[in-house]
């Protein structure tokens, strides 16, 4: 199988942004700098910019714009804000970035359907902020502020995903223009249906691979009357996991519940500037009624206190609890002050919750065996963690080790029968170990994108190494 | 587009039907009761028998046969229970059946996990039966004991499906056989993955065109500590609708609430031998906690009454519920009782919620015009609802009239920005309905299919009719 990126053609990219420059003006920016910060600039992995930045300001737009590419055979590399962590907005064959910002209206918020239809560069942020009227929220928060097209496009989750999913269940429907420029949209509003092959799964986490999206219905929720929470210190990383465990399989209708290691806490502590307890801590959150909330904290401090938890930072006002999750939302930005200057080396893995201790704890040590910095942060209710791998990206071995550290990781969580990405998604950084995961089902994944793709020009270099191309 | 299905092949499928029985013997049968018993038999929808009836006992046998299929080019049609409603299991090209009743072994039960392993051929009650010890059950509830290959190939789901979700989102990991006989397994254990393309969601709901499911991963439940549940009558359908509505919006955590019309309630009750109330109901449960349950029941006893519901016939003892949810799982069946020596067409769609209590009314109001005899079932927590036209098949006239209903039925779901089927799926039923709702979508499934099944071979004449072949 040739695994090569196909290469870049200058004179067709040339005469694309040509073609784009004379029909969208201004919206279409070729500057330096504006083309680096549509490459990735998030973690270690290099940046590689796009030629030019197109701005659309519609579907109809989108549309015209992939007709041209396509005309071109030029890359296109849909752009949400560019939080993502494994290379999804980079441009290793060049091209056009489609930078989604101009798009971000709220087209319908259907109260009565807990639902709202958005355009792909809303963020989530936005989103929550022009819901605030309605007694509705929307859940899914991944670390950054990201666009809503991109947490569809790269299946993103976050710290809510234990009680309400991520965006593979919060997705309804979705309009993509697809490689050809057609554009479909992929479902209708009901909550379910069976008619017919399951596009809007096959959109979601495919990474602008197989369209792009322009637009997406998204499931609300009511804000519960009754939110409490709280930090919970344990022993160890194995007492925190076991009462995660239990907490799980007890049931018990957590809305968040998130692990913090030691290191990690003393980056917080010092980045957010609290005083929480330096040791394992677990985050925690309930949703639900009055009642509801205090039976189901009561039951997890029972837990927690099996496994010598404690002792329980209640955090029930609206202001401490943001202040707390705040913290925990910052953990990225955090890690840096471990070792200021540094880059950072960003993986997540997730595996059954019978294996999450034993793959953390393993994992803990391997960091030290390594002599890595590299705190580690878990959306535990789902088997779910983060290392975050501090780099001095100018010392290739200091590289090297690092990339040994994630290779060991992965095949930890493979032989766990976990996945080697929770809600990262595969970008540039782990397409190695989506075959060590799938085998033959990425020959399946790559007959499908060859068939909706077949010129290769959506977001080439992600997920799957093409052959023959 | 010529839709046509592909003609049958006579020398072919006796070629193949000869080395099948050879490999094989008398786990290939080919006498006529078999082969009609494999056709389809629920509905009005005319049996179209298979060529013979292959019954495998492993992955690598169903391989075996697929290939051996596809050396001849002769359909496959996987068969579960047969309890489809929309002509799956016919054969309209002929072909041979894979029934997969010999394949329902337990492969593991992962008690920890919260999920299970289990061969295709196992059935939803064999699965809860086996895991009567262990404290855990799998929710999903299609009227028929159905298996679980068959649930997860048309995307069923049921009465819990609006606290459990359907099998979309039960369904962790499956493995199938595709139509050159290679065999992929979509995912790991992993609650949640960002790993390239959702090949577990792309198969849910394939209906066996994309592949044969040999096996699948599925999430169990823990059972609850407390249910409560009941029956609760409403003065109108509207009245009925409207409580499930707000029951939704506020957010109560019901567990089942499904909608029976006066007529339903009619041929239950003759059916079952009860003495419910005949007019609208609501069946209603509830899953948690003691006091959980007791604050949702309340709260919807609230809002009940603010529609003028009740008296609430409340059914708290494990047998009481049983009988109440048997009656309701025997719809089907009761149904006849309206018109004994009928045939059914059994017909669902699913809507926003906002637009349920219209969407039934409108319905009621057309069945009434029509002149039909049609019971009125739904699991309305979803805005899914179903219509079982009883009909006898031998006045064409009446036939007609019936799919006449059926397609207003489906345009006016559509026009709510619904969908054609909820739960059945679309089969050779709804072919028609599909195009309507998906469009350019449909293209798009269609290049899937002749991606990864170029010789058609597939359970052709189902979900999409293939161009040029």
């Amino acid at each position: 199988m040739n695994t090569a990126i196909p290469p870049r053609d200058d004179a067709r990219i040339a005469a694309a942004l040509e073609r784009l420059s004379l029909r969208f003006g201004p919206r279409l920016q070729a500057g330096k700098a504006v083309r680096e910060q549509h490459g990735h600039t998030t973690t270690y992995i290099p940046n590689q910019a796009p030629d030019g930045v197109f701005y659309p300001e519609s579907l109809e737009e989108v549309q015209e714009a992939v007709r041209l590419c396509a005309e071109f055979r030029v890359p296109i590399i849909p752009f949400g804000t560019g939080s993502s962590l494994e290379g999804h907005v980079n441009a290793p064959a060049g091209g056009i970035s489609f930078d989604m910002s101009r798009m971000k209206r709220v087209l319908a918020v259907n109260q009565e359907d807990l639902d709202c239809t958005v355009e792909a560069g809303l963020t989530r942020e936005e989103l929550n902020q022009y819901l605030r009227d309605t007694g509705l929220f929307f859940p899914i928060d991944p670390g950054a502020n990201a666009s809503l097209g991109g947490m569809a496009a790269t299946r993103a989750s976050g710290t809510n995903a234990v009680r309400y999913g991520t965006m593979r269940e919060n997705v309804l429907s979705l309009t993509a223009v697809l490689a050809d420029g057609r554009a479909i949209k992929t479902a209708r509003r009901a909550r379910k249906s069976s008619a017919g092959y399951d596009l809007t799964r096959l959109l979601v986490g495919s990474e602008g691979t197989l369209g792009v999206i322009t637009s997406l219905t998204v499931k609300l929720y009511g804000i519960p009357p009754a939110i409490s929470g709280g930090l919970c210190p344990f022993p160890s990383v194995e007492a925190a996991c076991n009462a995660v465990i239990m907490t799980i399989q007890m049931g018990i209708l957590v809305a968040r519940i998130e692990l913090v290691n030691t290191l990690g806490m003393r980056a917080i502590n010092a980045y957010s500037k609290r005083d929480y307890p330096e040791g394992p801590c677990l985050f925690v959150e309930f949703h639900g009624t009055e009642a509801g909330v205090r039976e189901q904290a009561e039951m997890f401090g029972e837990i927690a206190g099996e496994f010598s938890g404690g002792p329980f930072v209640w955090a029930t006002a609206a202001e401490e609890r943001q202040k707390l999750w705040k913290a925990r939302h910052d953990f990225y930005w955090a890690g840096f002050v471990l070792r200021p200057g540094c880059k950072a080396l960003s993986t997540d893995v997730c595996v059954p919750i019978s294996r999450l201790a034993q793959c953390i704890v393993e994992t803990e040590a391997d960091i030290a065996e390594s002599g890595l910095i590299a705190p580690i942060v878990g959306h535990v209710g789902d088997g779910n963690f983060h290392v975050s791998v501090l780099m001095d990206i100018d010392d290739p071995t200091e590289i090297k080790r690092a990339e040994a550290f994630v290779a060991r990781l992965n095949a930890r969580a493979l032989a766990m029968d976990g996945t080697c990405t929770g809600e990262h998604g595969i970008g540039q950084g782990k397409m190695r170990y989506l075959e060590q995961e799938h085998g033959e089902g990425v020959d399946v994944m790559r007959t499908i994108k060859q068939a909706l793709d077949p010129l290769g020009i959506l977001n080439p270099g992600k997920i799957l190494a093409l052959s023959g191309t």
